[in-house]
């Protein structure tokens, strides 16, 4: 295994199109777990038809799959080293609920963390027909047995604390199906193996086909949607968390939530299975004021 | 209204073009119930991917809804007079698991039957590339009040009749989810709001909206793969139902079977709410042979 940090951060990774239809937009907002009572976000006929904000996270997802299996110059690893630990999704402008989306990437970072290596991949999701970014998404990768060449190690980001002497403003509760990765990976743009071939979770170690980390993150910004954006998606203007932990399908996700100033809602995952934390460092930016109250 | 038999049947429908995609296929599966165990009807991976055989129907989805709202010549009606009365789907080929599909469609018949008119529409729907024909759909559509126009009555067809003599030689139970309109729709080729907006069901007179007569049909059509084609799709040579009643999201399904002759399954599918049969006069032709057993 070698790490070439300069290779490996002028990388070329090809843009991609992604022809967004209204249909996508519902059935991304199902593999979520909306439904019937969601109208606003599974019924193209709805007057506010809107896509959930997290959609933007959809646009990348057959590239990183080409990144991962096809390789990264002056980066030499094995596919299944690699660790999704954190997102961050920003919003930059309203979401067209279809349209052809234009994602243009980049390797920003290579981390030398002593145990592994922190890939950072920022991708830019643009509308074509407007040339107007939409989205920007920040993928941190862990690549496990690759540290230790030297490299920077990176700033120490002061952690997001999680008020530890009150109750959360609100709390979320989303129970997920048995097949909810089944759905999420048609809608979510990851076919990733892992959360449907049962031998595929072996080799990685769970007992069934795990959940999309970011189907968990999708249902955690929709708690925090209701509670604090009185479910307006314009609202919602950035959404960061970090995996810790699995998800199987069939487990109730808890989402606990503060708003700790105006713009702020720092929030973590649970699930029902034993407790553990499933999503952590949970921060998301809100626009405080509600539509039409000015 | 006033119709005019020779006008209608010379109606011109256009041809459409539909382009299946695996996940077109897994989705299909998805909104009938199928899941994480029916690897292979949801997972494009598996080594025996499939395509149920009822996704047949979802081709002329889009042309059924057109021809509706754009009108037929010869025929003024009222689209909510317009009941979906029977089904019939042929298998004539191996059905492939993507590709380019073309349906050419014509009325072939229009009775009058006193209370209203019964319109036949046949369509055809082959592989582009091949030109191989793979499904016949003859769609039967009753419209109500606009009857006794002087026509010819049509065949009195004998009518399929259930043995009474004897119980049910299978029965599959299927449960649906409240939910289970919304992914259909998405699925299945037919966004009629009456499937999800409650404004829509309510002129309709129903509590709320109601599952697709086809999602229903499709369920009542995995008993009979299940059961008496050992779930191979390719034994699956036709298959043909009355809708009696609607079905509420939610309910469980249960279709009652009998294997009459070695290649003919009748059944009958009623549903938990008060066991009023939703589906009547079901005949499945299928091929007794089990693959790899000669």
């Amino acid at each position: 295994m070698t790490v070439d940090v300069k290779k490996a951060l002028n990388h070329k990774i090809k843009t991609i199109e992604y022809n967004l239809t209204r249909k996508d937009v519902a059935l991304y907002a199902i593999s979520l777990g909306c439904g019937r009572k969601n109208l606003k976000f599974v019924y193209e006929g709805s007057h506010d038809f809107s896509a959930l904000p997290t959609i933007g996270v959809i646009f990348p997802g057959q590239m990183i799959v080409d990144v991962i299996s096809e390789g990264i110059d002056g980066l030499e690893f094995d596919p299944m080293m690699l660790l999704h630990g954190e997102q961050e999704l920003e919003i930059l402008n309203e979401i067209p609920v279809e349209g052809v989306f234009v994602t243009e990437s980049k390797i920003t970072n290579l981390y030398d963390k002593g145990k592994g290596a922190l890939l950072i991949l920022q991708c830019i999701t643009s509308e074509k027909s407007s040339g107007k970014p939409i989205f920007k998404n920040v993928f941190s990768f862990f690549i496990r047995g690759i540290g230790g060449f030297g490299g920077d190690r990176g700033p120490n980001e002061k952690a997001i604390s999680i008020p530890k002497d009150r109750a959360p403003d609100a709390i979320s509760r989303q129970s997920t199906s048995e097949d909810q990765a089944v759905i999420y990976r048609l809608a979510g743009g990851d076919l990733n193996p892992l959360h449907i071939d049962p031998e595929m979770s072996k080799i990685g170690g769970f007992k069934v086909p795990i959940l999309h980390g970011l189907c968990t993150y999708g249902i955690a910004s929709r708690g925090v949607l209701e509670h604090f954006c009185d479910n307006d998606p314009s609202r919602l203007k950035s959404i960061k968390t970090r995996f810790t932990k699995h998800v199987y399908p069939g487990e109730t996700i808890e989402t606990e939530m503060w708003k700790i100033n105006p713009t702020t809602v720092l929030f973590q995952s649970k699930t029902n299975r034993d407790g553990s934390y499933v999503l952590s460092a949970g921060l998301a930016i809100i626009d405080p004021v509600k539509k039409g109250s000015l």
